[in-house]
């Protein structure tokens, strides 16, 4: 393990045109992402966490969504609203919200 | 663990301009995007292995830089030449190539 960070959060925020799949940077992904930042700052955790926009990272009908490393878990349909919990429970106290955990269809 | 994937790649394509501080984009960091998906079609890895392009993830002055994750391996100055190793080594045997770890500073 060379990384120096407790923990990894990629916000998808990719975007699509109109007409095209729906896409995380059309459902107000950007402004997570501004949120789980300001949660960084607020909580003095620069260094411990990194948060960074991402291209497509798969479920594109139930964005926005959202991976975190190294425990490889996905979040989907995510609202402003949930980003203080996501922030206290998981980026804070390593604490996996359960409620937002996408289910990857089975192979 | 809910992710159904072996390991995730995150290829930094971040864009700044000129004058700023070097960015990956910059940095031919979409070509290594590119055929890293190659050799995800190649080796036919498609469900096994996700690659993703993505914003800054921090060491701005040695990129190119990749992260792989569950691991967290970084990997700096990568070249075009590098990927078809780290394909081989990483992507399809889970083997880290030494030579390209990105050594963080200590904090």
């Amino acid at each position: 393990m060379s990384s120096p960070f407790e923990r990894h959060f990629f916000v998808c925020t990719n975007n699509r045109p109109p007409m095209a799949k729906p896409s995380c940077g059309q459902k107000n992904a950007t402004n997570l992402y501004m949120k789980m930042m300001e949660e960084v700052e607020k909580r003095n955790l620069f260094g411990k966490v990194q948060v960074t926009p991402s291209g497509c990272i798969g479920p594109c009908f139930d964005g926005p969504a959202i991976v975190v490393y190294p425990e490889g878990t996905w979040y989907a349909n995510v609202t402003e609203e949930d980003i203080a919990e996501i922030a206290e429970n998981h980026m804070q106290n390593g604490q996996v919200v359960d409620r937002l955990v996408y289910k990857w269809p089975e192979a």
